[in-house]
């Protein structure tokens, strides 16, 4: 053993005496002890101790983000991070798997006595939201109102001095935005990329209308699609328009972040867009799987209660399908898609940027 | 060897000449060979053999079924095929995974060569759903107009053949319909019954009344919840009231059968009912497992295309989000926790009756 | 909300503050702190929070059996029990990626603060492992040292109790013997069966024999491995055998343990035996799922340390290859397998007994 | 629709006609269906569609790496069907659930007509395990036999031809040995990192010395590896020492193909070794995923048959046993961890260095 470094024992260093000692049972206070409140527990204490293991790795992220420079090296590790986040998710999700063992009439003894405790109450999950980046006037109606009113005066303010302070969305856009790239090339890559996408989306047009398959209706109603993609595309030509878009909340990301990103995942390929494409690409996928989460919580909640009401006293699962399809963070990510071009449609880039884009020791050989 | 039995040989038994020489990429015919053409084409195999395993269990259950006595030994195999049904719905859905690395823009250098093919065009994912009981005035609008139009009219006449062929629900419905345990016993189950639940709603009542984290709004919507919820449980004690919900599709199974089901959810442990519980889970979680699937799917289509339309020429994720609201099946076993007692709220059974739902071995012993 | 029900909040009733605030860095006390030791510790204490819900479910199902009659009800009930700890196991064996998130390099840099700490050191597995029925002088050597040297006195005292109580084998094996089912006939089942055996086990014998793709060496290790099989078969039938053969532990069950085991296999579709069958299942897929784990588990220590020693001072991997080797249980359920016959070859039960097995409304109807 | 693109429909592009018409039961060539003889088909097809698709990845990545230089932009791609790799295995894995849900007694209703088929004849699983770099010297025995006697002379010589060709484990020993970084700096890392390791050595004889819960036969072991691995440090710094061991197998890569991915994995965090920390994390977690995949597959195959033997005339079992012991492939990788030091024991780079081990821009900047 290392000079200086006092033993070590198994129990006491993960403190097991708390946490296996934290497990006491309200149906023991009022009834016979019902043998499904200790998993209804242990699942939500393993939730909550994840939730901190996100956080840490949240946290430092935004930390890392909160520079004024983010060295190359410190990105690597970002990506590490977030991507252990996602490996943390997927095990929550199926984690729910382990709750449905338990049937709703074994719920229902001792549902009643755990009035009006409620998940609305964890503050881990809302402090993960607001640092992804989850904003107030994004939430839907029902998770708006519990901020103000299931919480106790301390948790609140918390969680709204949180509020104020960048969160990961927000360091992100900066980040994406003072990409120095696309300001300095003189090689007109937008320019090639407006014509080519006219192109594809004059294709589109032509898919869609000589469809046969689909009635008029359908087919009005894609064409109306297909009129809103082609704004979003001349938004991102157009400084103004893209501004009154992200107005109406079709944009959440800055014009400039929006074109970084995009600039990025067309060109992935290359070296210096290697861990930013990465970083992107978790980004999305923390979403999604946050959105899994929810939709599979929702169903389980049904499953448990049906329309009956919750222990918060309200019935949850219409907040939780609600919940399911907008309190989504990084949707521009998601929908970037849209603008996409394929690779063959693309311009080969000049040796000077691809030099630009490259490492130091193949720019010198 | 046993003796007439031929040599059997790995490769010709599974016919792999078949099975790996069907991938063809179109990418090829146009242009170069799109690197994850492969990954499309095999991932989408593999879920066709896996639908088809899935309609072997289903078709052998619907079989079981169709028979004017199932008996208990068969019982048991249709829990386990179910549940085999179940575990290949869990691996599916993990299989999304495997579709998700690749990137959008790899997508993009074959999309155009698939038009107008579209996965609503898998005839064995509609027999799935249409032999589980998905009614074509439950299917959402998009759904419903897939139908006619996209197609070939053989396959269209085998779909709407099966149609008109009794589903694995009707026959559920008519088995569970037939249980003869509630009418012939002396002992007033039901009345119990009714006086139990009123106390649990006005319980209910009381909790949203008194909750005062709540606003007015959010409360007048509870109550008016709380109603609804007030309204089935008198249906289920009124065949009028009840057939008059049933027509406005909040409920689908009939009358006698929902009692049977609640009857068999409440005494669960009671050795008859041990594999009829095991069927009605089993039956939920597969409508769970699909409804999960759908929302995945949407979810990794919106990534890939993000608005942009579908080879199939229009934006399937519009459909994919309504689908995943509205296509389930079994829908009042998911709700079937609304009308659940706690144990501790049901009254003993008398022992005639524990007795006939008992082994035989044991009521003599 | 119920009269006299105090209100409870979410994180007073998990107890947030204890599980929490449970996570105390050791590299902070000898130098920074190692981002990647928050992992460590809540994993592990993930793990003991599973552990202690699965002690949980075992406890309550030894109680169960500890009993001089097991009633029906109760057996759905342990059923439930046990397949809840699988899919827990399932879990904790997927939780093994969230530690792979660690690099053996991140690991390097807090691992020589946590000496002599070692995973060996976990109580709760220990007892998990006796309460299962594993026996000291079945264990590997390495894991038997570390019962007198690694832990304290208390927790040495507590195991070499629960290690004299009967362990879930045990009562299973009792429970399983006094099944009346295979005494009582006249209907000589097993003479029948030794016909079938002989037979099926003299098609091996040619199967082998007449196996051209084996070299010399293999086919005597082949015909070697069917003269044992066909000693165990002999053993069947003879109890003296039968024990001489356990006393080697190539059986662990009681001769007449096995043969209802068997027997319960062979007929599991009939009604009196599906839950017992769904029992015999749930302990080998447990035993099959710890088994796994240690696996993993071993490919992870390796991954992380390499040939290097572990914190507790010795080079785990060696042992932990052992484990995975021998640690099993309910070895006798896994190779069972050896003595079934297909349903083919099994008589028909006469009617007589078949209504003993089945319900006592479906006896009268 | 793009001009000049033929129509595409679901069905043809998937060829289903083939694949879903490649499921002929034996069992009714002799008897009546066996019902769960299409579970065993159609979960062996799949087995194959993946592994095709595993073909498909590692093809194209030796064709990367046989080549002179490998781009950048290639290594990215590499990178990522590496992961799709193991994405895949990771479902191959979970697979074995669906297996499962086949009983023993199933299986033999239709495992005689299938004498002498084997999963040994699986001639896309040798070649990825050739392609991958398993050497014939290093199968276990029962494996080579299998090379010479089961297969057809075709499949035969297909796979001898495949052993001449480099494998990938070749090219990416070849591609780490041409890394100029180590050979060109006068900074002496290696230097400094001797006196470092031997210090690492010296803090854990004692760690083990003054361990009092090893017995003396343990410590006696424990000291042994210690020395092995003494040893196995000394040949790092010494080419001939290493030439040596390497003869003894107890390493596989080329001398400077193991310092050059030792220094990749110190330094991961560098810009131009974070693709290359990705491959070589991504290789050894193939093989952590076949090895793992190799095991359960072992006992499914116990559970399946217990003692008796397989189709293929011989019990499988084990052979499976054995070869998840030893078919590794790149075991060093997995061994690296012995030769790693914490960050903190590691030297800072020098600025020059730093420089060429990162962005051109930011180089420059």
């Amino acid at each position: 053993m290392k000079k200086n470094i006092e033993p070590c024992y198994y129990g006491d260093y993960l403190q097991l005496d708390k946490i296996l000692g934290a497990q006491k049972l309200q149906s023991e206070k009022y009834s016979d002890a019902a043998h499904e409140e200790m998993l209804f527990i242990i699942v939500h204490q393993v939730y909550e101790l994840w939730f901190k293991q996100i956080l840490h790795e949240l946290n430092a992220t935004i930390d890392t983000f909160n520079q004024e420079v983010v060295k190359d090296q410190q990105l690597t590790q970002v990506v590490y991070r977030l991507q252990r986040v996602i490996t943390i998710q997927r095990l929550m999700n199926d984690q729910i798997a382990v709750m449905e063992t338990m049937t709703p009439q074994q719920f229902l003894s001792f549902r009643d006595y755990l009035v009006p405790a409620s998940g609305f109450q964890s503050i881990q999950f809302k402090r993960l939201e607001i640092s992804l980046g989850l904003k107030r006037e994004f939430r839907v109606d029902f998770d708006k109102q519990s901020f103000y009113s299931r919480l106790t005066d301390d948790d609140r303010a918390l969680l709204e001095g949180l509020e104020k302070k960048p969160s990961l969305f927000d360091l992100v856009d900066k980040w994406l935005s003072r990409m120095p790239l696309l300001k300095t090339d003189d090689f007109d890559f937008w320019e090639y990329y407006k014509k080519a996408t006219a192109e594809m989306l004059t294709d589109d047009h032509d898919t869609i209308s000589t469809n046969d398959t689909l009635s008029t209706a359908d087919k009005r109603q894609e064409l109306k699609d297909w009129q809103s993609t082609k704004e979003n595309f001349d938004a991102l030509f157009d400084h103004e328009k893209f501004e009154k878009l992200r107005k109406e909340d079709k944009f959440r990301l800055s014009h400039e972040a929006l074109l970084s990103a995009l600039f990025i995942k067309q060109y992935s390929e290359e070296p210096v867009f290697n861990l930013p494409f990465q970083l992107i690409t978790a980004l999305t996928e923390i979403d999604e799987q946050l959105t899994i989460w929810r939709y599979r919580h929702a169903m389980m909640v049904q499953r448990m209660l049906g329309t009956k009401i919750g222990t918060g006293g309200s019935s949850g699962h219409h907040y939780l399908k609600r919940t399911t399809e907008s309190n989504r963070i990084f949707l521009d990510f998601f929908n970037m898609a849209t603008f996409l071009l394929p690779k063959s449609a693309l311009p080969e880039l000049p040796n000077a940027i691809k030099r630009k884009l490259g490492f130091y020791l193949n720019s010198i050989s």
